[in-house]
């Protein structure tokens, strides 16, 4: 069994046939408030994994420390597509990467893997697929914040990210 | 003042100037439970918005009654791009319309229009514009299932959607 | 039909056959996003629609113009009676009033009205009792905020709540 | 550290200074959709942990295998303490128990534990004390279901509940 609410190994990951170049996920379980009158997860849950991984994946990269002289996080859009439903109670891996950067924003990719709670050596099956845009910008808002050069080198280094 | 959870007229939309070929919108308001630590809409508040029209809008276009006969209606993948960030106790009207359909999916394009509280003439500002495509199921899951004529032809008499 | 989002008149809520001493309440309507894997609207939602109510009340009662002056409101303690199940695209009515209060701290009773779509004229049903126990203090926290001489005044004139 | 999402056991509740009669408990972590706009988590959180712990308490107790000839859980009231805020990625326990029971009815109470993130060996700090009415009904809600009798038991061997 995988630990919960922490960052796996490339190790751990690749366990789970999560492939190159996925580089940090995390662990968690469905639960009865996100299922919805379909009796499936529903939509907005998914949105909510990724927010909550975005935190410690931002941390982890340095992009921010979320102190008050960092920058402020814009959400500027998002796409997920669903390719399998989830039901309760199922454990699943999600995973995040950034894919391109430039100079104050950058595109991050994030992926669901449902894992078999029977087979734990199973791989993990893909439930869906998403990207966000983020800009940084100042925390006034008025002017972009262009990200930190440590945080470049490991977008590069970590996640195979292209600087555009 | 415009009146809540209740499909506008297109006069309605284009007084507040949401132009063609919207044709079809409701009216809600922001409330606490939508604002984030950020101190904004969250962006899943967004999708919860969709979601809500999703349902009076297919209605409207016949493409299900909700009953045990009708189509299970699949999620398949969604788009956001957030335009202008919203606060507490905000007037807005979402509007859905559908821009492709082929024999057995469709996909619908959204709009949040932000309404000025002390100028109710002012024209709306488009705070997000996002898309869906869906996919009818039989409720088994089994098979698709046909859009039926009803809905092809108000798709593209209420809509201009396109038949592809 | 009554209006959403909206302070109604005591003359409104008596038509709906919600009897004194309930003096203040607003109409909205169930979604989707309410509804639980039990297809019923889940417990929770009832707690955000008090939420959402306070914020409106307390600004009518002079508790707080929500300025940077004012005091922070503590949720202290929550109760509520579930006494008829919900379901989706509910016109329902929720009402506040402060039944009793101190120096800094104040219960307030909630309840759930649902109404009948098909009947407007009917009474509207009982569907949910609740009560809140709050607390004022300094923004910093610190100490405890006097309940201003106005709220009180308006406590007892409008909702006949006593002081203890 | 403990697991998450993992029934602990009565060792592990005591070494967190979580006394008896409490013998059921699971530890999870805030996330960021549970923090409100007042940089706290909100109170519907404290009740989604609760509604996502019943589930696994009640199968253990046996009440319900949630299979179709099993009981439908009525939720008939709630009411919560709040006695210390929370903020986002704090590691905490929720433990319930039964404390009284009926025929077809009982009474459970919950609490919610903040855990020492720099200090696994620290005891656990109160921050919620609650409490939920639950009758169980034939699924067509006709008529009410008895407690089965190896639940009783379990209440009183496990819990210390008392039959009433």
């Amino acid at each position: 069994m995988l630990p919960y609410h922490t960052p796996l190994t490339v190790a751990q990951l690749r366990a789970l046939a999560i492939p190159a170049p996925w580089a940090f996920g995390q662990t968690d379980r469905t639960r009865f408030g996100e299922i919805d009158a379909l009796n499936h997860v529903n939509n907005t849950a998914y949105l909510r994994w990724f927010e909550s991984l975005r935190l410690p994946y931002l941390k982890s990269r340095q992009v921010s420390d979320y102190g008050p002289e960092g920058p402020r996080l814009v959400l500027a859009e998002i796409g997920c597509r669903f390719l399998a439903e989830m039901g309760i109670n199922q454990d699943y891996v999600v995973t995040a990467r950034t894919r391109t950067f430039r100079t104050s924003s950058f595109v991050m990719d994030y992926a669901v893997w449902a894992m078999d709670a029977g087979e734990p050596e199973a791989p993990a099956i893909l439930t869906a697929e998403a990207h966000a845009g983020i800009v940084l910008r100042t925390q006034d808002g008025d002017s972009k914040f262009p990200i930190p050069d440590a945080a470049r080198r490991l977008f590069a280094e970590l996640d195979g990210a292209e600087a555009l």
